[in-house]
């Protein structure tokens, strides 16, 4: 019997989950619920790939031969100094009778829990990889245990903007669910004009928005919600400035019944707490958000509201982000602006 | 017009929220929304004192000096070194026409908001307090604004005990909330023979939790929760290691419906997620909570959990929570009990 959460596959140190693990089993022989990907392409988690480079000095067949070490020596890419990994995409090779993740053998796919937690074996010697990218094509497989994520490449799609939308996709299902809650509500996104953000309005608009407000900290975002149409009022404002930021939701149309806090700087807090009314919801789905701040902030403010911590998972959460992007010439449009911003910035 | 979270009384720097403000307007007229308080004691946060003492060497003038000039400079008690306060203990003295915190002249209080943000002028250069403790007797007046917290304390109950049940009565207050939206639920609780615990297993079972399911380290404390009688099943496990926790709650009667996280040290979360349900939701009140260890970890169990953050506000919630305290002969054996052995420890 297999455990959906891989602990079976854990060797050392025995009795901890596969991402705390040392090392895992990699056999590729799978369980009754477990999948077998052929991999096409490892992508590095990007302070792992940088630790890596300034190590070894941009010396690429050094980084290439530490990466051969690290999951042969662990059964999977965690690198020891950051304890990230990255994801990877590959084709269904085997589907064990028990399945849940409703996969089919032949599917193009990415996955989207950690390589820190998922056992690989590389058969390359990632021959075709110059140590030089985060890119790492490689010939191997990988093995997904019962309860994973794993989404289906679309082909109507670039890869690279699926990647994106799958990257994201936990926060417009979770802005999904909790704005259908509401009556009628009206619904704030703090960084609205970025990837979370935009894809958070247009979900909070299936899910019945009455007004939505986009936040942005500058005129030039101002101007591609605009553009995107996808909020009915776009207000400028720091969200580290608490009483800006409420100033300017008010403004727009607020309190908010449901906020989502969608831009990584750290002390954005406050304001969302003071920019959503009594027995609203704000939801945080920044990785820079303070548990204590937060809880600490509420009270401070004696604010009525139940605060949610953005779970990157929800059953369903990457088709509906793909649906949500084909529906929404707006999302696409501000997609594609930003995966051609972040190309420039690599170039 | 006031506002209601005390911006008209910042006076340096301008347009920030009186808890980052360096100076707060003290004066003695109050809005027609405010609440002025006559100051029978402030309890100093004890990091705050502990930070104060050690720069004077447990000189008490010393640090009475001190106290005083940060009150006279600021407007406010905050330690400018800890950036921390405390509550205060005492009566109110007059109430705004339009004050919404339900107080009469009269009542004795506690507030439940921090010293750092409550406007404050001491009357008595502290003259009965000899420096060398947290409790400080004092004469003069703080000012609560529109949007605060207070809270009558209770003639029937000793004093201590009512501040310890303040202290955490948001945590009772949410998991009702979130307890009363499940039908029949089976809630777990955390670290739940301590304060917050033990109130949130009592809140638990009045908004109609299933089963319950009593969480803690050691046999004493599973003993004390035993004999408190508030759990259906009582469970040992080391709430840091994910597997034993979550394989104790399922031979409990888990997953859980509802679990709560009540248990003061980091690294929780995995266990947390690993014990809940599909369809669950998980509180966490833990101040050593790590977001993005909750959001990471509950993406890489693909666990479709909702997670919230611990407010430690809820309308009502002061009085509430007594009442459970009045109504369960259990907690107030573990409250008697913690509280005799802080008292022990401090000897």
């Amino acid at each position: 019997m297999t455990s959906p959460v891989g602990l079976h596959r854990v060797i050392e140190p025995a009795g901890v989950l596969p991402q705390a693990a040392f090392r895992l089993d990699n056999n590729a022989e799978i369980g009754t619920d477990e999948v077998r990907i052929a991999i096409e392409r490892l992508n590095l988690d990007a302070a792992s790939f940088r630790q890596l480079a300034t190590k070894h000095a941009n010396d690429g067949e050094a980084v290439r031969a530490e990466v051969l070490e690290i999951i042969r020596t662990r059964g999977k890419m965690q690198n020891p100094v950051t304890g990230s990994g990255g994801m990877l995409i590959g084709t269904v090779e085997e589907v064990g009778p028990q399945s849940k993740l409703g996969l089919a053998v032949g599917d193009r796919v990415s996955t989207l829990v950690s390589l820190t937690l998922t056992p690989l074996v590389i058969e390359d010697e990632l021959a075709s990889w110059d140590g030089r990218s985060e890119q790492v094509p490689a010939d191997g497989y990988a093995i997904l245990f019962g309860r994973s994520i794993a989404a289906r490449l679309p082909a109507d799609l670039p890869t690279e903007l699926s990647l994106a939308v799958m990257d994201v996709c936990g926060a417009p299902a979770l802005t999904r669910r909790i704005v259908s809650g509401y009556a009628d509500p009206t619904v704030c996104v703090i960084g609205a004009a970025g990837k979370s953000g935009s894809l958070a309005l247009a979900g909070a608009r299936v899910a019945g928005a009455g007004r939505l407000i986009g936040v942005v900290p500058n005129a030039d975002d101002a101007a591609a919600l605009d553009d995107a149409g996808l909020a009915d009022a776009v207000a400028i404002a720091d969200a580290r400035d608490p009483v800006a930021l409420s100033t300017a939701v008010l403004k727009a149309g607020g309190p908010a019944d449901v906020t989502v806090v969608c831009v990584d700087v750290p002390g954005c807090e406050g304001g969302a707490i003071l920019s959503t009314g009594d027995g609203g919801a704000i939801i945080f789905f920044s990785m820079a958000t303070s548990f204590s701040a937060a809880a600490l902030g509420a009270e401070g403010l004696a604010a009525d509201v139940t605060m949610l911590i953005g779970n990157g998972y929800a059953p369903g959460h990457a088709d509906a982000a793909l649906e949500l992007l084909r529906d929404n010439a707006g999302v696409r449009r501000l997609f594609d602006a930003r995966i051609a911003a972040e190309r420039k910035m690599e170039t």
